[in-house]
């Protein structure tokens, strides 16, 4: 007997229709002779009812009570859940956060989980019953309020039961079918992956592939633990995303061993470009400004500085943060701009960004020509670049992100023969 | 400066708008100089819709998960409510039953308040903020799980918060001004009562007034808490509801002392009537009947026993209880025919009561001459009678109960000139 943990999205449990097809699905595996412990998110649109409700009552809601405000919308999906496996006959008991144990920090709206302490789950479990826990809240130990880790927290809630349970897999339900090599919208052609290592799935996320959560994937990399990534609309085999290096094998087009494996491209528009002009050229500075976003909560994706070129003793920083964090990291910078002794900013978040992620890069120079070949045929003009062991990642304009996805993915020999299935879902 | 506990039913935030409304009562009330504790029900429709969900997946709902999902309702209105407060630059926090040390025992879904431990609220108000709690639901301490109160719970928590804390006064606002003579649905002419003992409340609600729940009066009376029951929707002052002796005194028309005081007629159609016919009239077997219905959780209102007269033994014992309870207590008593040893059931859901609530009836013959004498005349016959010092309850054919309200309510000259507002409210 095995301890499983699901993790159903809002789309999977949309309507009343759909929580009694995860509550079949979740008692089936019951059934087979594993532990199960389900995590779920709010139910369909209600995320964005609640939101519009708040925005309906103010336009600048305190972060803690809209905490209180978005933790109700899991309370009714996971006691209906409960509801409807109790009429299959067996016994379900659903668990808010604070009552699963995931301690988080008291940073409101995007806490992140310091411990995880499930002895009622794990009770619950021990008993025979499915335990039903609400993803994407926990509450603060310093503080004991209730808090929300932010879109995709729910991935991140069902790894981290996963690993404090010592669970044998954690199965994201979703409603496609798994991790593709280019999201299916952009490029139809776009194939599923059956297997794909942790890190490059955490460069996937990292880059902007929706389906898992970037935090849950660095959560089961750490504690070592499978992700199977599936649809709850049906029975196939999704994508694995396997910890252990032994299992970093992609199924692609028939690649000989020391050829470099390219998992995928993703791309994100969700970010706006800050540079920072004219900062002084001496040690410190950037971590002086680094500091100060960093005061702003603001979660920063790529950095760019290149060398001083000019003379003056005066250099440029670039960086991409998620545009709605945008205003508040500006106003941030400006406040310190005396202090820090920049000239000035520019704000851009009319941009794309590309990523082609793949083990085996850095060694083999052929990826960056094909890579940047395939760009510029296109007619795509690069505005950044970065790169990782595993990653190549080009910032571009928005109007042609979609081009350069089609292009890259095609340059690589990505295109599957059919059309794949369109992304869904509504992200905690 | 004094603290007051205002309670805002469902009714009142109904939308967006009504939480807009409250929210600026409540800051208006702050900035007269008071401390404010708000105890705010769910919004409008939102338990209806709850239950529909849950009615959608099962039709058995484990009642620990309908507490958990019926929960929720609060945990949206008191976040808005809180957000809303903000907006008018006063700072408010939302606190949940159990936050609000609202510990009950154990039995989902008519919880009992045994302990109120608000130590939260007490810093929040003493830091200057207005504090919100959810009303209707708690905690159970033996079993750390949610609790809730069942329907009119949210009064109880305004009254147990308002004992707990030493508030000045807990009002309770609703969609109609105070309380009336009668239901004014009923009797259009009935006029709004200006001061209630709360033993005559407690009366009245108790034989079906509606807009504050039994238990809540039970509350105040018990810890000596004043209650003001007025409408959100305009500044008149409503119904108090005095628990000293020396208020005990109504408005009414020109009434001497020595001479009874009428508060007001209630009426009830929310109730049946079980007769068990045919109990061995021996001692004992009464409270064995009454300990059966006790275990299925039934709250009973009027008993009935008659002396024996046929010479067999045997006597009939009638009693009335909600009709939600009807089946559970019947199906309890049927398993228990051949041990306590009576003949049949009756049972009866077509029923009506209504209640003369008044100070010194017993003292009056002349009260109970009036209020049969008008029943008899308006051609409705009586099926059962019970009194009180201050209350004489008869029990009619539903359809006659109308008919019966009016009559009482003429007889004994508590018609106004004005047609009174009608009621509503959602019954949280």
């Amino acid at each position: 007997m095995s301890l499983v943990v699901q993790k159903y999205g809002g789309s999977s449990v949309s309507d009343a229709q759909g929580i009694k097809r995860v509550a079949q699905r979740v008692v089936e595996t019951q059934r087979q002779g594993h532990q199960v412990v389900v995590v779920v998110s709010a139910m369909g649109d209600t995320t964005d009812e609640l939101l519009d409700l708040a925005a309906q009552v103010t336009q600048t809601p305190p972060a803690r009570e809209l905490d209180m405000l978005m933790t109700a919308g899991e309370r009714i999906s996971m006691a209906l859940l409960a509801m409807a496996i109790h009429s299959h006959g067996a016994v379900a008991q659903s668990f808010t956060g604070s009552q699963a144990g995931m301690i988080t920090d008291g940073i409101h709206g995007k806490a992140r989980i310091i411990d995880v302490d499930p002895y009622r789950v794990r009770t619950a479990i021990d008993k025979g019953n499915i335990a039903i826990v609400a993803g994407f809240q926990g509450m603060s130990r310093t503080t004991n309020e209730i808090t929300t880790m932010g879109r995709g927290g729910s991935d991140t809630t069902a790894v981290a039961l996963a690993a404090a349970l010592d669970a044998a897999v954690c199965e994201i339900y979703t409603d496609v079918d798994g991790i593709y090599t280019a999201d299916p919208r952009v490029v139809p052609s776009a194939q599923k992956i059956d297997k794909i290592s942790s890190e490059e799935m955490l460069e996937m996320a990292a880059s902007g592939a929706k389906i898992l959560h970037l935090r849950s994937v660095e959560y089961a990399r750490r504690f070592g633990i499978p992700i199977h990534v599936r649809s709850s609309f049906s029975d196939k085999e999704g994508t694995w995303v396997l910890p252990s290096p032994g299992d970093k094998i992609k199924i692609s087009k028939g690649v000989a061993l020391e050829q470099p494996i390219i998992s995928g491209v993703a791309h994100d528009r969700s970010e706006g470009k800050v540079t920072v002009v004219g900062v002084p050229d001496i040690p410190g500075k950037a971590a002086e400004i680094f500091g100060i976003i960093a005061g702003a909560h603001s979660n920063i994706d790529m950095i760019v500085q290149n060398i001083s070129t000019s003379g003056t003793g005066r250099t440029d920083i670039s960086f991409t943060l998620p545009i709605v964090e945008g205003a508040e990291a500006l106003a941030a910078l400006r406040d310190a701009q005396e202090r820090v002794g920049f000239e000035k900013l520019l704000y851009d978040d009319k941009i794309g960004k590309l990523s082609l992620i793949g083990a085996g890069m850095r060694s083999n120079p052929g990826v960056s020509f094909t890579f940047f070949k395939a760009l510029s045929d296109a007619g795509v003009n690069i505005d950044l670049i970065s790169t990782s062991e595993i990653r190549i990642s080009v910032v571009t304009r928005a109007d042609l992100l979609d081009t350069a996805v089609r292009a890259v993915h095609k340059a690589f020999e990505l295109d599957g023969a059919d059309t794949a299935t369109v992304y869904g879902g509504t992200g905690r």
